[in-house]
């Protein structure tokens, strides 16, 4: 029987079409016979420790590689991905939340089954709130064409979707009526048009027209639309947090990340002076935003997303961020001069002083150097994340980082989810020690299968971030010995930094060891954080 | 100011009302100020690693407490605790979750803030499907009327209630209106005296009356009035898997844990052979039915819940077990001999053969006469549970198990909730080491609250109930050197245990080391499995 004969087959086979490669998640009975098809299949399973390092891998996955999947049972695994779900709605990446479910058979009235919780359908019903579509694949005549719908919603809207599977239904023959997906709706053209002619008309005339890019950008695939509207223009472009590295960080146009008050006074001045700010595809979260200490004025701004375009005060719905950027690359223009740009002094050489401890400040100054080209920057929220910001990334898409929906313990199941979506990648895992003592032993998935992360805990005792604001025992966590984790899960190399000098030999040993993952314990003072952190810190303090 | 009069202040005092101690929890930016307020109060705050920890800890908490309490932050804490509300809920464990929340002065517009998935309620919508009542605290004239309504829920119907917490309400004077908790309602006199009569002529007439207990008598504190019925009446008495232990093992009238087929023969004899079968609060679920292999004909049962009374094939709506019960107690029950139980032969010594590998029926059998008065049996979901079904539970309430929902990784932070609980009991953890894998460094939190717990890893490198049925890699895990996990928290004794030499060595030890937790990596061969999951899986695979 063909694969693509049955409801479970026919699903495979359009994840495959779609560019998925690999499916992260935890077995149960109520999904082991649909994971021996995954097993049979061109997929691969990736076998995490617990279903939360499942969600976040394929999160991670989803934004490099464009689609991602994960697979849990009914419930006990599905409701502990609730809040990967979230945050990928949240952060717009789209991943498919494949579950395990009881049979049709099972369900004839109503009995009290394993992992469920009050009807059968309750899990359902919360992830109808997580994604931007669901299904019960409990019919064959529409399985197929249900497969599909959720599919084409996760990649035109970018968010993750909801497919429960009853375990009756694996390998049911299925009828596949392949619906064409929906083309993206093209706007009206009188309405783009309009659009466009006013938005030319305004960065003509401008005098100093400045492109703040958010993260859309990445998701909708618009980076090279992006780099053309940068080389026609000669415009200087900032990126948000969350959008951080969507422009390689080396281009000459390239100011820094804005985000208000919180970074570079040079990129925020440059932004906030602008007579003609153009916003693509950029969240106005709270963090994007410096906490709100952003000074955008919207009579000065062009604001583009996937979802409407707005000119000063306002708005042409039912037009989409990647006609509109096309337009403006097909339209006239004026190039202005390449501006001048006061670059941030160049990392020099960190040369490690004897004896002296290891300071934020250092490591970052000294991390930023260390980097290569084909290392990719996986920054859990927190400290790794503020001092992160400022961290000069090579290429395009080599920042991940949660900065708007901030859930702490990404980082080092991301760096599974990112090294399985391009093995040529290495990444770099800057992870807070709160942070890693959610998630940090997903260690173990890495090295069942053999990737090699170099990942950094800023061992600060605690939740730094948490500390400046209001601090108490709850802000306390027990200080592991992060380096005796290889000796746990008999794989991995253990880094114990202290000094300067120690951490020098670390990241020199850990950039050799390419055979499994390497771990350092950097140990920092509990009062030491980065400046953006600091300047954080005092807006917050304001707004509570 | 009296703690009372604000918001938060009384959400306190009134947890501790209820006889609350402890809230186990993980801080968060829209929680921090609450956090200060539980610290400074006389409740204990428990700060786990993940909050999937805390989850699982409070629900072990109220199983033995009576309620227990979370407090988690908004969304990225809230959602991970997704699974152990549901958990809470399906088997009837009252836990009140506790969110922080963005303030109601930062709502307005409908900004994008951080932690925020798609609308502000999208939390609530979410906990609606996992709690019998939920509320937001926006309203301080409402908010402690709100607080009692919730709580009176949580402890009238023994389910996880939910309370979200705006961050901006914390330390905001309220106005205490305390409303009267709804008594349980009284059931219509009528309907009760009819019910007791058809009960007792029926039970009366019968010539071997049998009880078989659930969990509910547990959950709603009516093991006197059981053991009354039991001394009263000297019928036999069996439990349920999931109500296992509440009734003392030892008691002369107890027969074992009914759950059909998959349970000891006698027990299933003497149960389905009754022809007048008292069930009283028993779930009826797939495991606790022994995967449906029970035959219970309903023609000769007598069904008590929390929630209605059924005779044979009618019901008796409107009236509680707890006034049943009492009823019964009260009526003119004949007396019958004291029934003549073959008991399990008596857990004889076992002595360890010099060089033997260790089998799971040989450490389960040690294990039993391992048990004393003051410990508790704390058994996660697999092959650790099924083995542990007859191990004989000294006293009361001391086997605690998810034996219904099922939710894999729940023994090791359920071991922190019952210390926290009850100091004087002393866990013995069973679990199996995907099980471990997930939750299993919240040794960590007992190694900082300075716990004691015996931590038994069952290693078979995989999970073992699941290969039986259907195998392939996917039911493999990393074989950890758990014994090496007190090097990585600088706490706890870890041992390695492959001879049954090595197991009586090591249980002697753990059993004397009380300042801090053990644990016990016991190498077990792959394919052996306990008795019972012999008999499940054969039953499964039936079904599938």
């Amino acid at each position: 029987m063909r694969p693509s004969q049955t409801v479970s087959g026919y699903l495979i086979q359009r994840l495959r079409r779609h560019g998925v490669r690999h499916v992260f998640g935890v077995p149960g009975d109520y999904v082991l016979t649909f994971f021996r098809e995954l097993e049979q299949s061109r997929l691969r399973v990736i076998n995490t420790c617990d279903e939360q390092g499942a969600g976040f891998a394929a999160d991670a996955y989803a934004r490099l590689n464009g689609l991602g999947a994960v697979c849990i049972t009914y419930c006990v695994g599905g409701l502990k991905v609730a809040n990967a779900a979230a945050q990928a709605y949240a952060e717009k990446s789209p991943v498919v939340f494949i579950s395990g479910a009881p049979g049709r058979n099972e369900r004839v009235k109503n009995p009290l089954l394993h992992h469920k919780v009050r009807d059968f359908d309750t899990q359902m019903q919360i992830f109808r709130q997580l994604t931007v579509a669901s299904t019960l694949l409990d019919d064959p005549q529409e399985a197929c064409r249900e497969i599909d719908r959720v599919l084409d919603e996760a990649l035109r809207r970018k968010r993750p979707v909801y497919i429960e599977l009853p375990r009756d239904m694996v390998g049911v023959p299925a009828v596949p009526r392949r619906v064409r997906s929906p083309a993206a709706e093209p706007g009206e053209a009188d309405v783009l048009r309009e659009a466009l002619e006013e938005a030319v008309e305004m960065i003509n005339a401008a005098r100093n027209p400045v492109i703040v890019a958010g993260v859309e950008i990445h998701r909708f695939g618009l980076q090279d639309q992006l780099l053309r509207l940068i080389e026609k223009t000669s415009f200087p472009v900032a990126t948000t947090l969350l959008g951080k590295s969507l422009v390689g960080e080396s281009h000459p146009n390239y100011l820094g990340v804005y985000w208000g008050g919180m970074g570079r006074p040079e990129v925020r001045k440059r932004v906030e002076s602008s007579d003609c700010l153009i916003l693509l595809g950029a969240f106005l979260t709270d963090i994007n935003l410096g906490i709100f200490t952003a000074r955008l004025d919207p009579g000065r701004t062009l604001y583009a997303t996937s979802e409407k375009v707005s000119i000063r005060h306002h708005s042409y719905e039912g037009i989409c961020m990647e006609e509109f950027l096309e337009g403006l690359n097909r339209s006239g223009i004026r190039r202005r001069a390449r501006p001048r740009i006061a670059s941030p002094a160049r990392p020099g050489r960190t040369r490690p002083e004897p004896g002296k401890r290891v300071s934020v400040r250092y490591l970052f100054r000294r991390l930023n150097t260390f980097l290569e080209e084909n290392m990719v920057v996986i920054a859990d929220p927190g400290d790794a994340l503020f001092a992160a910001a400022e961290m000069r990334i090579r290429r395009e898409t080599e920042f991940v980082s949660p900065a708007y929906y901030a859930s702490l313990g990404f980082a080092v199941p991301a760096s599974l989810g990112v090294q399985c979506a391009n093995r040529r990648l290495r990444p770099l895992v800057l992870v807070g020690d709160g942070a890693f003592q959610m998630s940090g032993m997903e260690l173990s998935t890495i090295a069942r299968y053999g990737l090699d992360p170099s990942v950094v805990v800023l061992n600060n005792r605690g939740y730094g971030t948490e500390r400046p604001r209001l601090d108490g025992p709850f802000n306390d966590v027990l200080e592991w010995r992060y380096s005796r984790i290889p000796e746990v899960l008999g794989a991995g190399r253990g880094f114990d930094v202290r000094t300067e000098e120690d951490l020098e030999a670390a990241l020199l040993a850990a950039r050799k060891h390419t055979r499994g993952f390497s771990i350092l314990d950097v140990h920092l003072e509990q009062d030491d954080i980065s400046d953006a952190l600091e300047r954080l810190t005092t807006s917050l303090r304001k707004r509570v």
